[in-house]
């Protein structure tokens, strides 16, 4: 069925059975490419359905739909025009692994984090009427997306505005991690209340099947019946509470009970509603459904038995994962934070091994944060893990209630550089701009595995104020020498030398190597400095003012962006010498996705193109 | 009665009536002081009688309180031991005009920013059971703080983990401006509900009389009868839905009732409670309870008739608000969003006057910025107007909401720059380092008051992408000569000259301007450049190749960090060339409060003392 889908227009021309297999036919189509290409599979798989009812019903142009994260939308790209390159997904030059306005036009509103569609979405439908455009405009947005306190910031101006807008919620019990927090219990008790809707629903039902003339009243009749209703027979709707009209629950497979309940919206209701729909995440595809987790995004894998084509190198993150529960062990008082990223960051033996030090606020980062300034306060010592890009939902919340106050939170930002295939959106690649200019910081970068955990047990014994540690994505490099311990302050100076100090910041470090020495292969007499800074704040002033004396020129590499990042500082700090200073890292642009290797290269930071620059320089 | 308070001990042992004169003596003091010093008069008065309540119940160093914003919280520091002091308040080396845990042991957590005692309380109460502390744990929070996103994310985490916990709602129906949001009007339906409550709460009250065998039987009884009630006679409370016990409303000037309630909580109640506590801002001052938005916060006035001491100079808050109508008057698709700051942006004429085209999106920056994305996307012109410190809430909202879709958002920053009384959470020093990295922004900043009109109105049709403008708090500045039009990336050379260039940036261009005539007196033979360069980012290309051929230094002068201001911009720049450049700003450390000159004076970047450095430097 879906090769005769060119345009979303083909969906409405579709009968009820050939919208069923058309919706299969979209989840082998993701089966298909993300078993090659990796991707978001589970969340997608669950979001296919909602996506074919969406299209039959509504007109993606008129009616603006704007899909939470994005990583749900595979079957919207494919049913929108994008099927033909589907196999191009989170590609370097492909389809992206999210919405993206740039590239179609059926993509209401760019997403990648949580929690943002309903606030947009308001934003659409709010400038259509002001602009005389017609049609509705609907977020779909997760259960786990909700506990976003911003999603709730929004929902709360809906009510009040009371414009004309869907919200869809797409209910799989389960974020990234299985979710949780108080909502989730809420949401529960509904789906168990389902009499009560179900007997609500059936009356929409039934009032639409009315001739026009007499539906008007009747409808009024039944929201009167509604309310008494709901006084009697159900659990309090908190989105009926905050000026939304409540339907559902709903089953998010069940596509002709989905165009019903749609068909009904767009007749006759108006203002806010709220749809609550419950999916399944990995829907039709048994190893999704049974691993959520697992298949809510992974590499590469093989259709048939569900299995990862690639062995899982170990991450950071299971460095990291691993060196908390050591530090578990010996101190009690440790605790680890996590904004609904348990697998994600690798706390989940964490988390299994010490459920009471162990804490997954849902996805809430500016909550983690200041809670987490509230345990240290009292002598608990927490580890707050984000990823770096996360980390810009809380960067209020690290100025004033943890580094005004000297409080020693220690945060471990997974991720920090580029990512790889999760685009722009994703690459960490700002945090020691949002944070260099913090004071009271101290900002690590590893360079290794070994660094990692000698840094993690710096930061664990550090109480005079917040600690950062940033690294990167994918796996851990383990090296043969011994790494020095971590001393405030102190870079680790690799290799002595003149004239020259190549300087390479976290895993950066590891391409500076690489250049040094095919710099001493290529440039014979030269005998660079290779020095790993550790320390990104405070600067290690006394290598610097070694430095001064010794060499003429300086190269620094990060996975940052150049503007204000460790270039930056060095740069301000010899501002006034005569040392001159090349600094390589993240232009001032967003990176598209693509493997990181592609994307080092297109950049000109591959270890090969600096080796390149820096020998033409120092010619 | 207040002369006999010495410490917080002295409250618990006087009587009800006694208690009730206390809370009088304690608002004359606030007056007294405030009619001086000014500060946060209403929010205090309203606050005053349930300071005096919690300490007459509690002990503050063994159950924690952190007040939300804690500009509701000079009756507390007066009660705290701060009294004799509390003629310093909010002037230099004097008491913080909010909590402040270096200032005082009665402070559990430092506030200064809407929106984090729930989180901050949360975390000291995990922390006080897992250390085996005793007491309980209290946040304060203001109806308008409750529409901030984190705030829903703690109570989310808080119902999830159902820790011993005490959140108090001071609800007064008015956050900062006039109250807005479907929470809001939820409150409200609370309130006309009362006869339930009332009951409900007589209950609560005969069962704390019971004696001890037999209440725990009598109170699992009430709860059953409650939850009975609450299908029959109550609005559904949210607050239950979220795992609360909810207690409430309860008038928050009648002492004896408040001490009653907190009593039963104390013995009989465990888990998060949740009391919805009613208050009138500016409570017992006539002139401050009819106008609670001029008396939120305020300079000195008349304790006799109300009035403000010091005429108010135009501001340019007031620029920015006239231009907006304006603006606005010329085009329908202009529209301005605010955080909860209508009055304080310089908004509330544009409200007035143009309701359809202005946005009050409550204490949500989050909401703020990506709401105005989606008008954006769709072909509206959004300007959102946020105070510098307060857009550290949206950093990730405009990194990719925003910048990364390249749409043409207008954000407008007050109060950047050091702000005086405020102190370290309100100085908007931050600004340049946090968003200076993000791509595709344009960033303004206005020496003037015309320049910031013709800055708005160039961002008002610059359709390519979005537009920082941020200016100072205070006084506008008008000047003689007539400002040029905007251009994009390019400065205002004021004087050309030779050898050196001073470079102020926004408002410091008249710290700069001088210096720089100064300089002309006290070194003859010096003829520098005077640069306003407007544009941070782009930077003036073209001007910086010229001034590499002319000058060997450059001053710059700016109100921002010197970590990722403008200086470190103009130092990367340079790196490589002979030029030396001396950066002059905010060091790496937070400033406390005090007025902008006792500030800048103490910092060292007052007019006077940076002319005496430059000239230190240039001999």
């Amino acid at each position: 069925m879906l090769e005769k889908i060119k345009s979303p227009n083909d969906v409405k021309k579709l009968s009820i059975a050939q919208l069923q297999e058309l919706a299969e036919d979209v989840r082998k189509r993701i089966l298909q490419v993300t078993a090659i290409t990796g991707g978001h599979v589970a969340p997608s798989l669950g979001a296919t359905d909602i996506a074919v009812a969406l299209l039959k019903m509504f007109d993606p142009l008129e009616d603006r739909i704007v899909w939470d994260v994005g990583h749900q939308a595979y079957a919207y790209k494919i049913l929108t025009g994008r099927n033909q390159h589907f196999d191009t997904l989170r590609q370097f030059k492909g389809l992206s692994g999210f919405n993206n306005i740039f590239e179609s036009k059926y993509d209401a509103f760019g997403v990648g984090h949580s929690s943002t569609s309903i606030s947009a979405a308001l934003g659409i439908a709010t400038a259509k009427e002001m602009l005389g455009k017609k049609g509705r405009t609907i977020a779909i947005i997760g259960d786990g997306a909700l506990t976003g306190g911003m999603a709730f910031e929004a929902l709360n101006h809906v009510g009040h505005v009371q414009k004309d807008m869907i919200v869809i919620l797409n209910d799989n019990n389960f974020s990234i991690s299985k979710n949780v927090g108080a909502l989730q219990a809420y949401l529960t008790n509904i789906l168990v209340s389902k009499p009560y809707n179900a007997t609500k629903n059936l009356i929409y039902e039934f009032v639409q099947r009315l001739p026009q003339r007499i539906r008007r009243r009747v409808i009024l009749s039944a929201r009167t019946l509604e309310e008494n209703m709901i006084n009697t027979l159900a659990p309090n709707i908190i989105f009926e509470d905050l000026g939304f009209k409540y339907l559902g629950p709903i089953d998010g497979h069940d596509i002709p009970r989905m165009i019903r309940i749609f068909n009904n919206i767009k007749n006759n209701l108006t203002g806010p509603i709220f749809v609550h729909i419950v999916t399944q995440k990995g829907k039709g595809y048994e190893y999704a459904e049974d691993d959520a987790a697992r298949f809510h995004g992974l590499g590469p894998y093989e259709i048939k038995t569900g299995r990862s084509k690639k062995k899982k190198a170990e991450t950071y993150s299971k460095v990291f994962g691993n060196t908390m529960c050591k530090l578990a062990a010996e101190n009690k008082n440790i605790v680890a934070i996590t904004a609904a990223m348990t697998d994600g960051t690798g706390l989940s033996e964490f988390a299994e091994k010490y459920p009471n030090q162990f804490f997954d606020v849902g996805i809430a980062e500016q909550h983690a944060v200041t809670f987490a300034a509230g345990l240290a306060v009292q002598g608990v010592k927490p580890f707050v893990a984000i990823y770096s890009t996360f980390l810009q939902r809380a960067l209020d919340q690290v100025i004033h209630d943890v580094a005004l106050q000297k409080l020693p939170v220690v945060f471990c930002l997974d991720r920090a550089g580029l990512v790889g295939e999760d685009g722009p959106t994703h690459h960490g690649v700002f945090d020691l701009s949002f944070l260099n200019f913090v004071p009271n910081l101290i900002i690590l970068s590893p360079a290794n595995a070994q660094e990692l955990i000698l840094m993690l047990e710096f930061a664990g014994s550090y109480q005079k104020g917040p600690v950062v540690i940033r690294y990167p994505r994918g796996s851990a490099l383990y090296i043969d020498n011994k790494n020095k311990p971590i001393e405030i302050g102190k870079s680790e100076v690799v290799h002595s030398g003149k004239d020259l100090a190549i300087i390479g910041v976290g895993d950066a470090f590891n391409d500076a190597e690489i250049i040094y020495k095919k710099l001493l292969d290529e440039m014979p007499g030269y005998k660079p400095y290779l020095i790993n800074p550790r320390f990104i704040k405070p600067i290690d002033l006394e290598l610097l003012t070694t430095l001064e004396k010794k060499v003429q020129t300086i190269i620094t590499i990060e996975n940052n962006a150049l503007i204000g990042g460790f270039g930056s500082i060095l740069k301000s700090h010899f501002a006034n010498t005569n040392i001159k200073i090349y600094s390589f890292g993240i232009p001032d642009e967003f990176i598209e996705h693509g493997s990181v290797s592609q994307l080092k290269n297109k950049i000109g930071i591959s270890a090969d193109k600096l080796t390149k620059k820096i020998i033409s320089i120092l010619k």
